[in-house]
């Protein structure tokens, strides 16, 4: 791990990511050593930077994540990059623009191999993302909703949550984005008011192009969907094969769309 | 600085607390080396650890405060209590339900003491509060609307800043609760959807009793409102003198109410 250039294994107690999750992150998929979508995951941690107001030295975080991949036996993996806006006394309001850089890097995730292929099963959790178009789209360090709907599903045969919004809008998975495909259309959930902007959602929002429209979608609509397939940059693709709600379950088949940015995620890794 | 009772100035780079804001705290007055309201703190730690599912020793937490009020040469200062939720392996999902207890101490904010005199001016913030009933009232670590708020009043005339929620409601200040007599009635948000259940608020409500009403608040009831007040419990009760936007301000005159607070927060300092 790396804190701003230096191997480190700890950071401040004072600090702001920590006191207040002033920060955001990413989590890049490093494949046969390369980091995948990284040029997406740079042009997005840039641009929540400067909606948080936070000044990121990119040129050295560039050259701490070449180090990082040239220096680790990990050729398959995860590696994570915190920023966390520097402290400067206590209290909200931020004294300084500048932030720390915090680079890790992580085995894969041990999942199934099947996922893709097979398909899963996505658990309807309870708990509501709310609405705040200030932060709507970031990855920002505030989770406390994801981590509360991380703990509904009962047991591992649920690889992912699905979460509404607080005016019952289907929004993303805790750790993922949703298409879906609805009366023949390819759609994806607007993610103005709550949600994060993946990576992966955003790469296969170019390469559907004109044949995927954001829209708002109602849980009945999904219900009623054709195919449902979630996505991240680190897992790519997944069919959702169940909706599982605690009074009933709806089923789904695994169909073209999802095997065409199946085919978008597998380029990438080449 | 303890951390779970050890002496450290440094946490782990996987803390849930800095990936997540997967956490809670506490500010605590520290008055002639006592911690004032402690009961009062105590109380809502527990509860938000509850409501969060973690467990938090408190018989450790405890005999932590009084080891470092003990130790410590202030007498006079703010003791910050976090807890965040124990790590194992990344992702949203908890895997225990422990967790860290992180203590420090602080010189005290050095505020002019005219404040409780002589009152306050308020910047009326453009940056909302989300609704989040499963997050209102406890004091979490994810606060990143208080930090984007606190980014906004443009000098240190104004030592507040209001917020209202997505909905146009007032709900309070970005580090203290508010309290407002409008026609004559002594008012306080509610606090059900959005906010912060403040320590002194909950003081000052079971003072005030059958004389204080909590109920929804408009910025234009705010605006014709006989009297405001902001309160904390490190700070006390602070007069609202004026609410300024950037096209108007609107004045107010300190009233008997905030006075009456002022006599229930200097009776916990004996």
């Amino acid at each position: 791990m790396l804190l701003n250039g230096q191997p480190a294994s700890e950071i401040t107690l004072l600090d702001r990511g920590l006191a207040y999750g002033d920060g955001l992150f990413e989590t890049i998929l490093v494949h046969q050593r390369k980091p995948v979508f990284i040029a997406e995951h740079l042009t997005r941690l840039r641009s929540g930077c400067q909606q948080l107001g936070m000044e990121l030295d990119t040129v050295a975080l560039e050259s701490e994540l070449a180090s990082v991949l040239a220096t680790s036996t990990v050729s398959h993996g995860v590696l994570k990059v915190m920023v966390t806006r520097h402290a400067s006394g206590r209290g909200y309001r931020p004294g300084l623009a500048t932030c720390n850089r915090i680079l890790s890097l992580h085995p894969a995730p041990d999942y199934s191999v099947s996922h893709p292929e097979q398909g899963i099963c996505m658990f309807v959790c309870r708990q509501r993302l709310s609405r705040q178009p200030a932060l709507a789209g970031l990855k920002h360090m505030n989770r406390l909703e994801q981590v509360l709907a991380s703990r509904e599903w009962p047991d591992e045969s649920f690889m992912e949550g699905l979460m509404l919004d607080t005016d019952g809008l289907v929004i993303e998975g805790t750790r993922s984005n949703l298409f879906a495909v609805i009366n023949g259309k390819l759609l994806t959930p607007d993610l103005s008011q709550s949600g994060v902007a993946g990576v992966m959602r955003n790469v296969l929002l170019k390469n559907f192009g004109a044949g995927v429209n954001v829209a708002p979608i109602t849980l009945d609509q999904l219900q009623h969907a054709d195919e449902i397939f979630v996505c991240n940059s680190i897992n790519g693709i997944w069919p959702v094969l169940s909706l599982q709600t605690p009074d009933h379950t709806w089923h789904f088949a695994s169909g073209d769309r999802a095997r065409q940015a199946q085919a978008c995620f597998t380029e990438a890794l080449v």
